[in-house]
């Protein structure tokens, strides 16, 4: 292809995005920016994303069947699984005018996942034990109501996604399937490049389930995931359910102080209650207190410097959804305002559940259960009675230890690049799929969903393999094998012959961008060469003669040889 | 593939659509309809789907780049067209639930067509002639708000598209573009084997411009447009742009009658005045009061069978939009409640526009201007002055003379596979996007659009080839090549043979689906088949011994040959 025919060509300005994928995609002209989270893909972009969507698609052929799921879809079928008022990234189609509205007024959901549409069309044509198992997959572009779109194709609000579904009649048959799929799921990222940095990262199973899912996340240092590694154990946790323990504190005190509730009006985060008492802020305690679905009312206590993650505290108080009491709550629990609440006299009632970062202090803080006061000195066995038992409810930080082995976590960022998702029964359930087993008896159907994001993808790619002049693209998802210049264009045999090794390039089905450009300066086109980062680089001009020069984008030397030895480099 | 494996296999049931299309696609398995007008592709659908697309992209890939524009659009670029609030056929997305609302309220269009994504979009790039010409395209969904989905894929809410966007500096070197495009446009359709069959109709160009636009349809009962054919000129209209004269009408009376008012009240529809008349619905007058968006308030009659073609009108009229005047303004102005309004006594400030169908009539009949009372034996020159001038106001119909050459029109039903538009500098202006000239200063952009719609076309193709037994698809587009059946497989050594036969299609790279099922008849295999429309049928058995019957699904004959020459004839 000739660079100067191509449209969407580098831009000269040196605008900086908050992301090496965003700055250098659109700076080159891979992506183009619509609006904050949707992006146009331009010509090179395109070549690029569809690389990698027929590497997973190859990929998926040995273990599933490519079908296109529609955007659009009814109502109900949301509502059959009970999503339609619970998804907070869900979107619906609404008539976009006042015309529009009096032609056709109906709404549809616009599919984030497509669990809901994929049970029911199982439903339609595999019933019998004999039909299992079976897998559907498609590459597609997906939407979601997302506020904080950032990091270029690291999170948008319309983004492409391979979403695979399976279906089982055994969990045996599921477990197995699903261990082939993290094969696959490595088979690809091998192929992409990215297998040497991406791991298996336990995550939430959601909240029908205690099993983890798994995130393929690769380290990243824009990725906006927090990866937590027991390396005894070999083991990754992501942040939101990476069991924790609290580093110990240093104690310094000997021995237990008169308990006092000392006035500190308006003084509520820690940091700056641990100043105004001169006390570390790991002897501040955070009392919070949470009204649970079943209409209980209880309180969390839990060392200062430290956040509630709410999946954990929700498994371990036994409920399905939680949400902070309400102001009036907290006052007639506590006696106080919100702000100081404390574990001292709470109501019988309100059961306490105490992280275990909040043992083992002498001499600690906590609310007074009275407005404005804090009571410091406080002492388990003399104030409270020991809590009969200590829980991980904790947000894990980086410094904390993993519990089985007591080892300091090693902390990373990453991006999530694919995960996986036991979903068992909880959406065959909902449409009433069952299979029909040997003896006629209907049975349950077992699921896994499997999501993989070409165009985050894309993104990671770029954050990973780039430096201080731009791309260095993977092989396997450059948007050309070479980038061709021809320099001293105005010399008849030097441009002879520039574009007789462009055909011949073509001719040996070596795909090639020719900066064919005549009023463009050798540095330019060396510097959009660097920038739109093809593996290769080969230059002929007057220097180079009846030669050529050859450069890999990731090598730092050139070399000057024949078109026959070009060839052979390439096909190394 | 082995078709045991296949997900989606044809039905049992013999549910009728309101299409060959849906009713074969649906029961043959290569769609699978979510909700009215939204399908899902199967695995066979998307083979079939891909195909077309291929052959799309790689003839648009000769006059334009692919990109990739997203559906998700701010509403912003659609106010600036001004088409925000005028296109009734937009949707947009807006949360769909509270938790939805609370997390990102934000609303954005979700596109039927890219103009306000793709001028903004050159704008970035292209701003130099030397940048000129240049054309974009992408393959993908496209969205609509469409109240009458129907007919399978020909008419749906979401649907695959081709849209093409081409940019000038000059009319002339658009219009040799948009040439250009209609050879593209018809190589497309000879490979999708619709060429014999597709023609090139005039029709709208949209409100701001006289000339025509141009669509592809092919011939098709199922089709929704309406062709007229004018054979001397070999040029086809739509109906909605077709000139009309009206046939001459059968004159029996010899001289005037004294023209009388009738009462005739609640008798509105012309047939049923004519009948209470006793005169042919051709005597009767159809007269109707509009106002224009200059406050003008308009009469047309024309003769009873006729309806107005609003577009013609406007053109007469010069003016941007009708409505039919409200029941007061009828009243004012006629003297009579909506439905009496006649030709006679109408103040001077109502221009009458008369269509030329009204004409050369004795003795007709048209409303009284008075509530409950029609005017007969109405004569131009005695009772009302002879017009000034008749114009083609009406909606063509079957029976209408082309005006040129006076020849009765051959009118067909189609279906649209095709649409280019000249948009000229209508959405450049909106965008004030200029190119700058040689001289440095800024001119008009001009620009075209360029339609192609692969899930339609699927949807024609099946309309097209089919026949009582199922689809026969064309070799460009079939799911596979060769339909491979094993018969009497419980026999080893047929199994063996078939086995052989389909790894050896396999290995020739013939794409082959393989019914390998052992518990299906025969008679089921072959309805299967003919139902699936494949190509080429092949059959091993233990009648065929060592060798293979062929049989081609659009012919009778079956034959029986090796498996070399099954390579050969697949070959041909």
């Amino acid at each position: 292809m000739l660079y100067s025919k191509l449209f969407g060509k580098t831009k000269k300005d040196s605008k900086k995005y908050d992301s090496a994928n965003a700055t250098y995609l659109i700076k080159a002209g891979f992506i183009d920016q619509v609006m904050a989270g949707v992006y146009t893909y331009l010509p090179l972009g395109l070549r690029v994303l569809n690389k990698i969507e027929n590497i997973i698609r190859e990929e998926m052929n040995e273990i599933g069947d490519e079908v296109y799921m529609p955007s659009l879809t009814p109502q109900a079928l949301w509502e059959q699984t009970g999503r339609l008022e619970t998804v907070d990234v869900l979107m619906k189609t609404v008539p976009a005018n006042k015309f529009a509205l009096a032609k056709h007024s109906s709404e549809y959901i616009l599919n984030p996942t497509h669990e809901e549409v994929v049970v029911p069309l199982g439903q339609k044509f595999n019933l019998s034990y004999k039909d299992f198992p079976f897998a559907l997959y498609q590459i597609q572009s997906k939407f979601r109501n997302e506020p904080r779109v950032k990091s270029g194709l690291l999170r948008g609000r319309e983004f492409r996604m391979k979403d695979l579904y399976s279906f089982h009649i055994s969990i045996e048959d599921f477990k197995k399937y699903y261990e082939k799929s993290k094969e696959v799921y490595f088979k690809v990222f091998e192929r992409l490049g990215l297998k040497d940095d991406t791991v298996i990262v336990l995550a939430s199973g959601g909240s029908f389930t205690d099993d983890y899912s798994h995130e393929f996340q690769t380290f990243c240092e824009t990725g906006e995931d927090v990866i937590f590694f027991a390396k005894s154990k070999n083991v990754y946790y992501n942040r939101e359910v990476a069991p924790s323990l609290a580093p110990k504190i240093v104690e310094n005190d000997k021995e237990m102080l008169p308990k006092k509730d000392v006035l500190g009006k308006g003084i509520i985060g820690v940091r700056e209650l641990a100043n105004f008492l001169k006390i570390p802020v790991e002897k501040t305690t955070k009392t919070l207190i949470f009204e649970t679905d079943d209409n209980r009312v209880i309180a969390v206590a839990i060392r200062g410097g430290y956040n509630i993650n709410e999946d954990k505290l929700r498994k371990i108080v036994k409920c399905k959804t939680l949400k902070f009491a309400s102001a009036e709550t907290v006052k007639k629990m506590t006696g106080a305002e919100v702000g100081y609440a404390g574990i001292l006299n709470l109501p019988r009632e309100v059961e306490i559940f105490f992280d275990e970062s909040a043992a083992n202090r002498l001499n600690f803080e906590c609310g007074a259960n009275k407005t404005n006061y804090h009571s410091v000195n406080v002492n388990f066995g003399r104030d409270l009675p020991i809590p009969k038992k200590f829980y991980d409810i904790k947000m894990a930080k980086e410094g904390d230890l993993f519990p089985e082995t007591k080892e300091v976590y090693q902390v990373k960022k990453a991006a999530e690049v694919g995960n996986i998702f036991p979903l068992y029964t909880k959406f065959t359930d909902a449409f009433e799929y069952k299979f029909i087993d040997q003896e006629g008896k209907q049975q349950p159907i077992y699921m896994g969903c499997y999501g993989i994001g070409p165009s985050r993808i894309m993104g990671v790619i770029v954050e990973k393999f780039n430096d201080e002049k731009g791309i260095i693209w993977p092989k396997s998802v450059a948007p050309f094998q070479v980038h061709l210049i021809g320099l001293d264009l105005k010399e008849e045999s030097v441009k002879k012959k520039v574009y007789q090794v462009y055909q011949a390039l073509e001719k040996h089905k070596i795909e090639v961008l020719f900066d064919d450009r005549e009023e463009v300066t050798a540095g330019n086109k060396f510097s959009d060469a660097d920038l739109i980062g093809i593996p290769v680089r080969l230059v002929v001009s007057k220097r180079t003669g009846e030669k050529i020069e050859f450069k890999k984008r990731n090598g730092k030397k050139s070399e000057v040889m024949s078109f026959e030895n070009v060839l052979k480099k390439l096909s190394e």
